[in-house]
């Protein structure tokens, strides 16, 4: 049994809080366990130089952690004056994915910024960032088509993330920080509601593993992406018909 | 009557929810209408280079807005590659003000960091944080005497912060965002338990001001700062015991 | 008796040099004490970006100190690669301070810039730049009326500004560095020739003070001002008519 | 048939050239079709802060591409101020591929330093940084041995990466620049001599991919790894006896 | 005799590789001893705003050093944050030096960048980038000859650099690196196949030189800067041509 | 005639106040002609890390112009955040230009800093600073030497630097800044008061000139060099004393 009391493929306490940013277009906190991140999505009406002429949109996501999100406090990336290579690698990802799901021209010619802010850290904040900030965008394109600047929803399909690891011996879904911190291979999964991979990035720290193992992880990861999904909807409510194809894991 | 129905002398809605971080040493969520501000206290067993052999500790407050705390999304710092005057001039208000109902001596050789990130901004973060840092510096500080690494209360008396502002030709409590941009005249007025000031500024922006205005602003302060203290010795409940004077608004 | 035999409420020796620099639109020469800071104005016919179909212009001043204007050498900010938080406040208050006495609409689409740069610190460097700043800006404004580009003075009045401090348990008038590294409590005050307030920052470092002491405090800044304000008179000569409102200091 | 004619599974011509470097302990150019990455690896005595008392070495790995490595001019991130967040991720995927190969225990209190330099830009170089590293690694340990510091190899295995992706409907291994940009999904593959997967990287940009897709990237990669093991092998010559593990491709 | 056997006024290796990069306008991998440089050109059509309106190009050198190009590995500028002033300094002298000998109206209204990486240094790294720099100036003008851009070459003479150095009382041509640091006085050259001087830097790091010694080591330059265009002749072959004035060395 | 109706051979009018400074260990306002640079040096008891060991102080200069220093605005540095490459080239310039006629060993285990600061720039900064901070180095000498913590001096003999020009077909001395923006060549010359040479940098930009030109431009910079020592010793009255070795300029 795990630290917690999980079953090695259960997921933690998964809790979607909308609408929480008075300003924000669209707003989720996103509690997995005691991993807290805050997620907003802001609808900027212009798009980076680089697609000028493209007639599309973009999609793009920032993220930080509070200092004191993690149990020692961590310093500020500003006053440092510049993002570790871990954040930009987070936020690259996030974006990454979220666009993966959005048909571009659809969204127009305005960007989205989804901002993904760590309140508190116990594992699986870059997996909860994506999960949340696609909630955080759905609300904002629920937005963009009630004030009709948007007439067909660009989403293509629900899209969520979760973390698997190898510890010791065991396959475990969901890590927390204690389990992250003693894992061999790490495991992160962003996959879409019609069953497709998006990203898998599957890193062995000082460690290598199998393609058995893999595809083990791969099947825990399917199972914790479901339960997330399924959660999506229930939080999304009205707003989850403007994600275009319908969820399959039921 | 104000936009938000408050009379002249009215504060806003005060709610401080304590012990919010699972990992800080204290923590505390304190709202005042729309504003919220996340407080996060750390004790660090370390002074700064310029205190050593000085056997006295030191607080050192750090203050950000998330992103999209604002009706418009502000770039983040970290990406900017530098924190803002503003920012600055803000964490080192916070730290002083802090630093004068502490007894550095009796901390001992060790740095208590207050982080205060503003979650939504709606006017007034920087007297929030101030109010909200010093709950999460009394809790901090009840752990550290429960812990025993202190015996006697560093804490001389509460503190509290709150702006005034003249807008057209009246003198208004606690502005909220759309008051404080149109104010000719902004006063933040920081002041302990036992009615003494700790710093108060009163500020022309493009305008100036008599000495019998900044008087009657005074006034009005006095009376938010007595609410806000009420408001923090409810909140801290047994912890209050740690701040050492008898609070006096009542 | 003071250090430098003062009485309490003595101002230092005030020098005003005018036209110091062969480049600039105006330039003053400003000595109080020891402090020496050299203010030059520079117009330039343009404005931020935040102002563009404004019609109006700008000031913006800036402020730093050559390594060796301390008593210890402190290294240059371009060689840290940032200003440090003092300073950004330092010049937002100049900047603040400057912009309340101008018709920014009179001053018509121009950015003038306000360098202060303190050629010799001891004590109330931030106050002599105000001071300074202000007698280089009527110069580059009466250079902007003999040459035609301006009919009308955009400045509404005199301003001046002055340090005040408890030193144990005396307030003292324009504190030099001695008195200032050993105040309990600072006042800076920013007043105007028809004696209202534009800025007034009162700071207990670790202390407190009550109503009464910055009542005092303020009694002593307003002689100050006066003093500062007639020199001020001496110095422009001529150029004081183009301070719109007389002086009321007698 | 693909651009340069070569079949779905064909690895482009791969030429490594050992000791380029007058001055590094290791060194290889390695080419893959017009990729070409320097590698060198610096010996450094001492260890990286954290990880003082832990009686291990260390591996950290720096990649950068030369202005004009790549059809359009780069600016430099020197000339930027900063390493870009794509920089920032590949290095630290090259640093944790060959630690995941090395017995940081048995390489002593010292840090070896890959350092990846693209001399020339045509696809797939942060898998030529991670496979021409590994060589430069092996010879640094090569002359720790040869010079008595090392008495024993700390090197684990080989290892080596490379890239597929799906273009269209076709999976291809080894993609050149323009497949590389043309592709839906890239993965990228690092895996050791024993067939053990050290990092999977699979990522759609703007695009999903299915489970059975997946597994045929990883197949083809396979393929690359055993070709690019065995020049590898061939390479190094009498060096490859200080990789532990026998290569299993053969 | 020398360290490497050479006498007093003989030239190391001279070897000009041209065309070494699939992507630049012009390219040159300049060996001079162990000392190797990596020189490309790239056209931009377009010039920096300084020049806006001004009818002419601009020829922009940048110069860098692998990490580990040298004896010890030298952290990268890149995370360091900024280039040192040697690099600065080095590549203002390599700009201004190619500028020179280039009719920049006849160049029209395009950029050229000259960049200089050293892939290994032993000594006259900046001498070599010039040598090597103009070089690879006159295959990208020859490009834009042959494409028609141009119809007239701009480039008015051939050009090279080259160290002379005082060793203990002996002066010696083309320092190698161990002769470069033990040397009292230290001259660079840079001259045109006219034989008219472009720059002449001689400088004593903690020493003097008299004028008769600066003369000495001026025609120990004026010989290698010969033997240096001698060779670009032989490199360059047919797009010689371009090069406007005759060489006068034979 | 020039400009300024000098002849050809003429040196500006040379003005050299010494002991400016309060705090300063050394001080120096040198004006040569309109320009002016305010000269400081400072003794600080400690070494740069890399000397430690080596019994020997060190000297490190560094230069900046005050914003309105100049004809136009320059932004400052610090705002910048970063020295451009000509602050860099020339304090480098400097530092080891003083450091020529220093014995550091003599010195002893200090850092004496040598800071130059334009407070108007009029053409000849450089060689200003290196003649002004020359003095400054002197007086902060005699310091040691008057307070025992130096018995000898380290000052082997004095030093300054000019400028020399070609402006159209004329060479001419010590060039204001009209005469050095119209220059073809330029010519900066440092000279101890043995007349030996410690730097020469002739530098055409976008032009080249012939050895005897540089001879002819090389002999006027020593007549004004021997002007500029004659200034210096009436200047520096007693503390010339602490200049080693006896001025040969007559």
């Amino acid at each position: 049994m795990r630290l917690d009391k999980r079953a090695q493929a259960d997921m933690r306490n998964i809790r979607l809080e909308t609408d929480v940013s008075k300003h924000a277009e669209g707003s989720v906190l996103i509690s997995i366990g005691d991993t807290r991140v805050l997620c907003t999505a802001t609808v900027e009406e212009k798009i980076p130089p680089f697609l000028r002429g493209k007639r599309q949109g973009w999609i793009n996501a920032e993220y930080a952690m509070l200092p004191r999100a993690t149990a020692q406090r961590t310093g500020r990336e500003s006053v440092r004056g510049k993002q570790t290579g871990r954040t930009m690698e987070i936020q690259r990802l996030i974006s990454r994915a979220l666009r993966s799901v959005v048909d571009l021209e659809k969204l127009g010619e305005r960007t989205v910024w989804i901002d993904c802010d760590v309140l508190q850290a116990d594992g699986g904040t870059r997996t909860a960032a994506i999960t949340g900030g696609f909630l955080a965008l759905v609300l904002a394109v629920d937005g963009l088509i009630q004030s009709g600047k948007l007439t067909d929803t660009p989403i293509k399909e629900g899209i969520a993330a979760v973390s698997v690891g190898k510890v010791g011996s065991e396959l475990l879904l969901d890590l927390c920080y204690e389990e992250d911190a003693a894992a061999d291979v790490d495991l992160n999964l962003v996959m879409t509601s019609s069953g497709k991979i998006v990203e898998l990035q599957a890193t062995g720290e000082e460690a290598t593993f199998s393609r058995k193992e893999m595809l083990d992880m791969l099947e825990l990861g399917e199972k914790g992406i479901e339960e997330l999904l399924h959660a999506a909807e229930q939080a999304l409510g009205a707003s989850w018909w403007y994600v275009g194809e319908e969820v399959e894991h039921g």
